[in-house]
């Protein structure tokens, strides 16, 4: 069978989709555009960080001979609008809309007219630096763009066939098929951000066209093969650095340190590694490369059993954006970009084509509801780099090495790799809800949408999945195969789930587990399934080896994991305990932050005796404790309420 | 009274000032001169850091013309060998050392040879850039070095008055205060780091020269006249920098965002902080100016009562080795620079000769006791520059945010300040231990050692101190007063006493506590005071608002913090936990680590059930405890067994 379409009607999306329509892509284009009145905060605090400006379409018309000046702008810069054309044509997709369609197709001409003769195209090199063309790959994320740009036509191809997006990729991909490969005179080497693989798949995908095939292959068989390639090009390159500082990290960061076949362990740039990881489950799937898939497994448990946040947030560390240690998951000067965990999204996505385990749509569920969403605003106009598990505003403010964690949303970063890439996510949020394969379809995300898919045999089998998850957890599937042999129905069953019930046809059925779904055989027909995850606010515990979570909880209820905001209980949010096996009651209230689930419980606040309480005492009766009612909400709504304190794991007392 | 000389013959320091001397002094000899083979690191995970060599005295040689070259480390060299020349002087008053004196004969000399006609010193500026000098005082760190030879200066013209020391020193500041000051023409700042404030006092002290105390102050008061001094150098200057980055520094990071008298917070680099506050104090005592002992008072209260670690580090982040924000004490990131324990020390004690209060005493022995002593291993050849609260070898190594959290103390750093800082203030510690002003003794410290102090009628009074302390807490005191009139003599009352008997001439006394002291009135003759303060193991507690520290408890007896070490507890410190109310046990260990105490206590230990456990669980019972019982050893000892982990703040779990 083949995924032949998905429709999105979730009510808990349909606010992210229509923010993306009616704010993100209009306020990202005048971003773009620079005519936007923002601010443009820096990440963190390196004064190294362009953020003047982002003259990212400016830099498009300079390098096409419309506009004079300079670049200006991260090297990458131009990526920031392939992933909004991305976004825009997954939007139009889903509804059609006039101005943003003329604003794409602009675009799509802007991007023609920059590419150079030969197919490049990168308008920091066309612009200012031509010779140095793939002379610093580890900087130079020349074929990240490059990557970027592929996804960005595939997507606007498949609802503007009549553009020339297909074919400006296809230039491009062509003229890095000439440069690059194992034939003598091209370059061994790869490019130091991975993203050209996943491009180069997509386009083969599309377009058949086993060289594309061959060229993602050969990026991601040769990355590692040569630690010393990025080194030894800055040497002969010789000029100043694209990138100040990255030439001083290490061939790890860069995932490089060895063959990647032979990596066991997710080290370097966060964002980086499952862009990786992402292209190599594709690979894996597509070419059924068993001892690829392997590889991928094996990252994937290292990633999402040592070194990933309770909120799905991956990179333990600021400097390098990176991995750290299994299990060193601090959760005050964490990293846990947005990028990262929509990146560990995807690559989720394509372990779901080679396995159906529950487990990857688990944690691509726990990525998408908590670190993915809580990157930007309910506002759809300020976002966060960084996503972290504790905030507090004068530590942030006041010690440098936690600059990078903000409690409230910047309008625009001065790397804005995020805001757009959250907009192609949301926006293209149908394709993760059902894994299609042969004659098994896998329902991974409880998201309320319309499916259909095609045969062989030419037949039509149509999923409609109703439900108002995560709200509650009932889900109703009307499947009507129009095929000719039964259809192998999945359901995942969530590895939290705190009861289910399936009802097939109007009969209860028992539930067997087989790696986290639920199968059913659905003969030719019409069938009506009921299935009801009942969702618990509970605890949840670390293991013990992660030294920050140790006798913490975190609360969460279903898919998504909740904490406390200083809003609902006050300053010094470290001082509060949650009481074990006390009550966790949970109430909807649609009043607030756009409607959300609040859980509250019995819990205690540790305080001085006195006001002014000496740093340190040997006077256990200093301190003491005051019973206090907590409230969470989701993770995903913090900081939309003015700049306060935030934690998710909340330290747990014995009951009294 | 005057204090005219103290000996000490302590068993507890004894063997630091054995080392000081007989291996201290020779190899940091060795490594100044380029001569011991051993690995320079660089105190933090940052290229640009030199440390190939040392070069200190080879440079001293070049600008002397009796070598050729180029000068190599950092701009601030020279202060290596000021404070080793001073440590020398210190050790060769206690113990005469023919090598040493003529190692240190050399060094006058050399230093002499290299003083330009005008009487400036600075290799660096000789020998690469003279036009630059005083051009760039942000980073030039000019005055620093200054500040650091006159104290070396004016302690060997100490001990060896016949040498050109002292005329070296104050042709220096002569030199100096040619080029600064109020009046038209000269440089109307200060340097970014202080120093030369407590270089210019001593001098002023030794030599009575009134123009060395005017300067000293000029130099405090002009500091953040004008915060945009030194910005606007840099602009003037326009050339490279002297140090890469510091330039992005603000104001507060050199404590010149507002005048001195203004600044009620402790801002910017902790080292700094403290040299500066050292020189106020001083210039405090010395002038009687009360509204300057006011900002000292300020400025010492949001240091020790918002801004210190247990241990008396200070210094919160990495970033800028700086002060953060009140309360924020986080216990794996901190910096609690060895330089700038010491340079609370001298804060302390200059704060004693305005205000005797207890207190000040207190903070100098928890500084002197656990974060300067923790600063060099038992060899007395390695030494630490970062001393952390907790440190895990494999989070320093793989979190780049860590890489200055060392768990092995290295063989010298490639910015070497505090080795030779430590030199000079254990072979000082006499200077420490006593107050003596006009008629009163201050016993600061229970180090045991013999005062010797002239009244002003032109009698004696001598003090001889007998302890073991802090092995146990049992000082006698012999006083011969052979002067007019009676002394008042103040034995510290430890804020943490444990319980205390005085017996006075054989007869006991009830114990006044006068703002931390005991004061006894010792009419001319010979007395005896036998003071025994009780040490007891005990739990030590932080305020409610130090987050890090809620739920943990420091073990402690007496001065001295102690800490879980992986040797003596297994690995996964993180996981143990001391029991409320059980009971420590103290017992010495002579044959370990030189000779400790070791804390005994019943435990927790946190284990997962299962050995291949899950990152998050929802079942409680997949985390066990065992119970397991702690050995406690004293901070200063840790890091002498191999690479380990270490915990100073232990999770305090309720008794079962």
């Amino acid at each position: 069978m083949n995924n032949s379409g998905v429709t999105v009607s979730d009510t808990f999306f349909k606010r992210y989709r229509e923010l993306v329509r009616t704010e993100m892509l209009p306020y990202q284009w005048k971003v773009l555009n620079d005519e936007a009145d923002i601010t443009i905060e820096r990440e963190r605090d390196d004064a190294s960080i362009p953020n003047e400006k982002s003259h990212a379409m400016e830099n498009f018309r300079i390098a096409a001979g419309l506009s004079s000046g300079e670049h200006y702008g991260w090297v990458f810069q131009d990526s920031d609008v392939y992933k909004w054309l991305e976004a825009a044509a997954y939007s139009l997709k889903d509804h059609p809309d006039e101005a943003l369609k003329k604003a794409a197709d602009q675009v799509v001409e802007l991007i023609g007219a920059a590419q150079e003769p030969d197919g490049y195209i990168g308008t920091y090199f066309t612009i200012m630096e031509p010779a140095r063309r793939f002379k610093r790959l580890g900087e130079s994320h020349e074929l990240y763009c490059a990557g970027h740009l592929m996804e960005a036509c595939v997507a606007y191809h498949a609802i503007s066939p009549e553009s020339k997006a297909l074919s400006i990729a296809r230039k491009l991909a062509d003229c890095i098929d000439q440069s690059f490969g194992p034939e003598e005179g091209k370059i061994h080497g790869a490019d130091g951000h991975e993203e050209i693989e996943i491009g180069l798949m997509r386009l083969y995908h599309t377009t058949g066209e086993e060289r594309y095939l061959r060229l993602a292959e050969y990026f991601l068989e040769i990355r590692g093969q040569d630690p010393q390639f990025f080194a030894r090009q800055y040497r002969e390159d010789g000029g100043k650095p694209l990138i100040g500082g990255l030439e001083s990290f290490s061939a790890a960061y860069l995932q490089a340190h060895r063959p990647v076949r032979q990596q066991d362990t997710a080290e370097g740039h966060a964002v980086r590694v499952v862009y990786l990881c992402t292209a190599l489950a594709d690979l894996a799937a597509t070419k059924k490369d068993e001892g690829l898939r392997k590889t991928c497994e094996t990252l994937w448990r290292n990633i999402t059993e040592r070194r990933m946040y309770i909120t799905g947030g991956i990179g333990s560390t600021v400097r390098g954006e990176a991995f750290t240690a299994d299990y060193d998951l601090p959760t005050d000067t964490m990293y846990c970009e947005t990028c990262a965990s929509i990146g560990l999204i995807f690559f989720a996505r394509q372990m779901l084509r080679s396995g159906a385990r529950g487990e990857y749509a688990d944690i691509m569920e726990r990525a998408l509801y908590n670190t993915a969403l809580s990157g930007m605003a309910l506002d759809g106009k300020h976002f966060f780099y960084v996503n972290p598990l504790e905030a507090v505003p004068e530590k942030s403010r006041k010690d440098p090495g936690k600059s990078h964690v903000k409690c409230v949303r910047p309008e625009w970063l001065g790397c804005a790799c995020c805001p757009p890439n959250l907009a192609r996510l949301l926006s293209s949020v149908g394709d993760y809800i059902y894994t299609v394969s042969e004659q098994t379809i896998l329902v991974n995300l409880f998201i309320q949408s319309e499916l259909t898919c095609k045969t062989e045999q030419g037949g039509e089998v149509s999923v409609s999945l109703q439900t108002d998850y995560p709200k509650t957890g009932r889900i109703l599937c009307t499947v009507s195969n129009q095929g000719k042999i039964p259809v192998r129905f999945g359901l995942r069953i969530p590895s939290w789930h705190d009861g289910i019930q399936g009802i097939v046809d109007g009969s209860a059925q028992e539930i067997l587990n087989e790696d986290g779904f639920w199968y059913i055989s659905l003969t030719p027909g019409e069938h009506r399934i009921e299935y009801t995850l009942e969702l618990l606010p509970k605890r949840w515990y670390a293991n013990a080896k992660v030294s920050d979570c140790v006798r913490r909880v975190s609360i969460a209820r279903g898919p998504q994991i909740y904490c406390l905001e200083e809003a609902d209980n006050g300053k010094d949010l470290h001082c509060l305990s949650v009481i074990q096996n006390a009550p966790l009651k949970y109430e909807r209230r649609e009043e607030l932050l756009g409607g959300i689930g609040m859980i509250r419980t019995p819990g205690l606040r540790l305080l001085n005796r006195d006001e002014e309480a000496a740093l340190y005492t040997d006077d256990p009766g200093a301190l003491l404790t005051k019973t206090q009612e907590l409230c969470f909400i989701p993770y995903y709504a913090w900081a939309n309420r003015g700049e306060n304190e935030m934690r998710v794991w909340v330290q747990e007392a014995p009951p009294s």
